[in-house]
Order: C-alpha cells, then sequence, then structure tokens
C-alpha cells in the first residue's frame, strides 16, 4: 500500500461486516470531501467484504449522496444481498459521528465481479461481431493542456483535491477559470493520479468524479451538488494516462446530468459514469 | 384507479414501512415479469411512504435485480433514509415467498421530491440562460411504424407485456423481428399504455425498460438480463404518445449498456436511463 489513494482510503474491519475509514482532508473539495473517493471508501469495504470469493472490480456502482462528508473518522456497514459464481450484489452505508450522532454521508448499492481487460477476447463468434467501443475523445497533447501548476496562483487557492490529481485540462474548456466559460456543457482531459498511482477498476470510481463539473463551463462556479452518482466499469484500464469527458446535455427543472467517460491510454473505454447533480444558485452581485 | 398500470402495481400498507403486492401475469415478458413494472411496484411503496410529506415523484431511482421476479403475491420493505424539504431518500426491497423462503427479487435506492412540467422556468436569468435539452429523436410517423398487432402471428405470439402497451417500432431497427437486424445497435418508436393512461413521472419507470432489447437489433435473440437500471425523470410529461430511444454503443467486456431517451408530446426531454446489460449467449445450431 505504498500509492496515496490505497493508504488515505483504506479500512479496517470492525466484524460483522462493518469497517473503520479515515477520510483525509487531501481530498477536500468544495463543500466537503470529495464524493468518488468517498464511493471508493465504501467500495473498499465491499471488496475487503467480498474478498473470500474474489469479487474484487466494481462492475456497477451506485451512491446516493445523503450529507456531506467532513474529514475525520467514518464508519462503513456493508451488507451481501445476493452472491453468484460470477458477481455478488451488495449494499455499503458510510456514516460519520456528528455531535455524538450518527450521520449517514453516502449510501451505495453495487454489483462487484471481475472486469476483462480492454479487447479481451469474446466468447464466441457472434459477440465478437458485434463488438464496439466509442472512439477516445480527441484531446490536445499533455503538454498543450492546462495544469493547476501552470497558475502560481491557481495552484495556491486550489482545493487540496487537485493535489491528488495530474489532470491536465483541455482549454478549449478551461476557460471558465479565468472567466470565460465556452458554455458548451463540457469539461475534459487527461488525468492520472498525482503519485502515477496505476488506474484499476477500483480506482476509476475516483476519476469518475474528479473533473470540475461541467456547470463551470456553464458559468455557474457555486457548488452542484451530486444527488446520484452510478458508474459502470467495462473494461480493465492499462497503466498510464486517463481520457476522461464530462459532458451535459439537459439543463432543465433545476438540475443536470453529468456524463463521464473514461479511456485507457491503450484507447479502451473503461468506464461510463453519469450523475444527476443539482444546479448551482446563481451568483448573485452585492445588493 | 381506472388504469391498468396503477391496478397491477398497486401496494397496500402492512405497516412498519412493509406494503403488501401483487405482481401481475400481464406484464411477463422474456426471463421473468418486466423489470420496469417491478420497479415501479417497488416505487408505488415509496411513493406510498412518502405521502406525508408530498415527495411522490421518483426523481431518480436505482434498481439492482437479485432474481428474476415471477405473477403473484410480493412484499416491499420500505426505508426513509434521509428526509428534507424538497427531496427524500429512500431504500426499497421487493421479495417473493418461494418454497416458503422469502426471495429478494429487486433493492432500490431513490429520490423523490416533485419533478417540474417542461419547459417551466427557471429560478433565475442566469439558469434560464444556459438551459438545454436534446431534441426529439426523428421518427416516421405513428402510422408508419411497426405494431405486434401488425403481425397476426407475432400478436399470438408476443409476450404479455405487449398488450399492456401501444408500441410503434421505427422500422429502420425493427428489422430483428424478421431476422434483419440492422446491427445498429438501436430500438426506437412510439409508445403509450394501451389503454391511454396518461404518462406522469412515475409511470416512466415501466416506460424506461418497456422496448424490447437493443440486443436484439445486434442479431442477438435471447434473454440479457439487468444487472442495474438507473432512471432519471428530469420533467413533467404531458398527456399523449412518447418517443423513446434506446441505444447502445459499448459492447464489450460480457455486457452492454442501454441508455434510453424519452420525450413527450411537447418534445420536451422527460427521462434519461441507462442500464447495464449481460450479453445473452450466442444461439447455437443442434449439434
Amino acid at each position: 500500500m505504498t500509492h496515496e489513494l490505497d493508504r488515505t482510503a483504506a479500512v479496517t474491519s470492525l466484524g460483522a461486516g462493518a469497517y473503520a475509514a479515515h477520510l483525509d482532508p487531501g481530498w477536500v473539495v468544495g463543500g466537503g470531501v470529495n464524493g468518488g473517493y468517498v464511493l471508493a471508501v465504501a467500495t473498499a469495504a465491499l471488496r475487503a467484504e467480498l474478498a473470500g470469493v474474489g469479487h474484487l472490480d466494481p462492475v456497477s456502482t451506485s451512491g446516493y449522496y445523503l450529507s456531506p462528508s467532513v474529514p475525520g473518522p467514518a464508519t462503513v456497514r456493508t451488507r451481501v444481498l445476493r452472491t453468484g459464481g460470477r458477481r455478488s450484489t451488495v449494499a455499503a452505508t458510510l456514516s460519520q459521528e456528528q455531535d455524538g450522532v450518527e450521520v449517514d454521508r453516502l449510501t451505495v448499492l453495487a454489483v462487484l465481479g471481475t472486469v476483462e481487460a480492454g479487447g479481451a477476447p469474446a466468447s464466441d463468434a457472434a459477440l465478437e461481431a458485434v463488438r464496439r467501443e466509442p472512439a477516445p475523445v480527441d484531446l490536445p497533447p499533455v503538454e498543450e493542456c492546462v495544469s493547476a501548476a501552470d497558475d502560481p496562483d491557481g495552484a495556491r487557492l486550489a482545493p487540496p483535491l487537485m493535489q491528488r490529481l495530474d489532470l491536465r485540462l483541455d482549454p478549449a474548456y478551461a476557460g471558465w477559470a479565468v472567466g470565460r466559460p465556452s458554455r458548451a456543457g463540457v469539461v475534459q482531459g487527461w488525468l492520472r493520479l498525482a503519485d502515477h498511482r496505476p488506474p484499476d477498476p477500483w480506482s476509476l470510481l475516483v476519476v469518475a468524479d474528479a473533473l470540475p463539473p461541467v456547470s463551470f463551463d456553464l458559468g455557474l462556479p457555486g457548488w452542484a451538488p451530486t444527488v446520484e452518482l452510478t458508474v459502470h466499469v467495462r473494461q480493465r484500464p492499462v497503466d498510464g494516462w486517463l481520457r476522461v469527458r464530462h459532458a451535459t446535455r439537459t439543463v432543465a427543472g433545476g438540475s443536470f446530468e453529468e456524463d463521464c467517460e473514461i479511456w485507457d491510454e491503450a484507447g479502451h473505454l473503461v468506464a461510463q459514469a453519469r450523475q444527476l447533480a443539482l444546479l448551482p444558485r446563481a451568483p448573485r452581485t452585492p445588493s
């Protein structure tokens, strides 16, 4: 456990399906601890619970956020709902003590199993014939993208989360950082963990919620609380940079969806995620 | 409760968050009772549980399928995880007795609240300026689309589910019914409930899983079990026909995603859904 994510998302069994965790201040962003990191902590407990049957990869994971997490101790309670030969369906709730009362932060349903390598041959010719996946998003070279480190002021002011990531944003959709949002509803770029931990199916839960929200690119800089986030890990990533694209097509009724696609350096689509988030209130000029 | 869906998805309180239901044989399809209908039954119990706070619309609903449902009695157990002024987060599990043992069929996490009418004005000008939604899918006129009733043999052989729906499929992606799948991975068409029950946010849970699976259009006619289905109801539909589009872009690693978009007759996007489903085994010629 030499890498940062593994250290800070580790859990310790308390018996009877309960696990102790410690939410690290290094993952704070905006209104609390990053939602993808908290999802990864809850899923670490599910993986520990299923280690005996070898179902370690989060195939499908849905998190419903109940209250903002804060750095400090947390407890994850797990339940195994169904175990089959190839996958298990499980539930977890992550809570924190607040003024002596246990408060739920996140509740999760998930299917864990084994995710195959990108491009692994299908089990028969008929399935092989229909194999398809979306081509990786076209990005400028890494060195032409925008990093928090490019701007000394930005780096000093950036939330702790940005120090966990080596994120290089496509400048075409990064104008919001200097007050010129594209209004396309897109944020995309290259991503790897700052300490170059190789991506795996579990770490993609963090990647799926690591970029700034697309609401920034709509010119809405406020906090956009996540109602629900579902991540499907489709293929096992190879080591290297990930390409991540977040986009919204529907901004209506007080909410927006944020669709996330993640490709690995070999060009395979490794994960898809969607979250429903509430629109931030528009900034007001002082009256 | 004069309409078929309301009658067959009704629940009766047993006290302490438990509800009795009866899964109707009219909703049988493929490997069991239709997943969207079962999700609607579980959500009917959640709506009953939240009637006191007036959170009746399923804003975000994630169902994880544990075993195939069968027609007959069922029990839904609900839990309220968090209630706020505008929405509540809730959980439900639907189970059936099988050989004297309670077997879970479906477990659900959901946020219920109030879904606004399509095109309702945003709360301020900055949000109004970024409003957007995808244009409705272009479909041939209803009378040029394909109905199960067009084919007397088909109608006789069609699963009971198809009698609950007035479904008119776009012929461009209906060739699988006569052995000529387009292999585009698309199924789309016009849909209303057979008795013309007006659509509402709750009934969209059924609509989101009512069409034949896109795997049919890939030339894979077998049963494609749903691992997970999340439905986001974005705007309240007006009465009339719905346009429904199902498409997949990723068929790899033994699974495919099925993305569903639903527009109402006024042209508003009223719901988005995604399910992860397992690829059916390819048909084998007898050896």
